[in-house]
């Protein structure tokens, strides 16, 4: 089983895949447990080019070649060996970030990650779980951490607002895979609502 | 106007862009001399991760889409904006160079190559000088610089002899924008040969 978690920075997700992670090593299922950008040597090296420096960087079309460069990687290295070895993979994040994050920025750049991911990953996680917040409960919550990774904040709460309901959408659009979970109330709640959806 | 240079390692294209570039800008036209991998700010930290290394670092795929990713950036970056300024850019190694070395690697790379350029790059050079040399005359000339980028000898004579051939029949499939120069004699009778081929 391959699974993904997705959804906006400080929507929880990321807690949730660490506890569902335990919850079947604690039934007895080998579990991976990854995230992107990064999850393998390599990709961990492309994700400090996509990460550090300033915001215009680089342009959307080229950080979505990094990013899948990154997601190829990964792929080979980390999330088939494990598939074929009869493992669990859970991955903070996959190709929907890619989908919701460049599609809320520019919407024409949608067809193109599409074209990008049909030809050069061309695989989709069994189950997808998107973990759903309002944007400013997850700025009130104090979910949106600092450090060096504080997009939430840089980006603006009307940027975080789209990407919410980019993801929401992504859950329409493939309705047999993505999953829409209630991010509100305890971790446990969340939890509770995973396990009832996987 | 958009020049391209190409050819195996050690067949003399790095002196020879160079020289031409001297040649235009001595006839007052300004020029950009550029290079691949690299060539742009964020190109060159790319070209780091491509070239640095061991040769199994990266799959022939995720090779790809780094190349690709340091293509995208040195064109908008670089070339596009000399172009749009009225200036010649000359590039030491373009596009084609991905074509041959992937597709002789492993052939059937050569349809993903041309998908994913058309789909992110979508540009060719207005005119390619192939400089065709044979490789044991580039040996036994030596012209294969050792040093850290020492692909020449370890990728084999036999696989530069496939390079070579992958490179001469880019001027069959190209014939409008692609000349095949004659390497052979001093650096000069080349020289003169690329001009009359301008």
């Amino acid at each position: 089983m391959f699974l993904s978690f997705e959804g906006i920075d400080g929507c929880g997700k990321s807690t949730q895949a660490r506890l569902l992670a335990e919850t079947l090593r604690s039934e007895g299922r080998d579990t991976v447990l990854t995230r992107e950008p990064g999850g393998s040597e390599g990709a961990e090296e492309i994700r400090r080019l996509l990460v550090e420096g300033a915001g215009e960087r680089w342009s959307a079309e080229t950080e979505c070649l990094l990013f899948t460069a990154a997601r190829r990687d990964h792929l080979e290295r980390t999330i088939r060996p494990a598939l074929a070895a009869g493992k669990t993979v859970i991955t903070d994040r996959f190709a929907d970030s890619t989908r919701v994050y460049q599609g809320a920025a520019r919407g024409e750049l949608r067809a193109m990650v599409d074209r990008l991911h049909d030809l050069m990953i061309a695989v989709e996680p069994d189950r997808t779980f998107v973990i759903d917040i309002d944007p400013a409960t997850a700025l009130a919550r104090g979910n949106a951490r600092g450090g060096k990774e504080d997009r939430f904040e840089s980006l603006g709460l009307g940027f975080q607002q789209n990407l919410a309901a980019g993801f929401r959408a992504l859950a329409q659009e493939y309705p047999d895979r993505v999953r829409l979970i209630d991010g509100s109330g305890s971790v446990e709640d969340v939890a509770a609502r995973v396990r009832a959806a996987a």
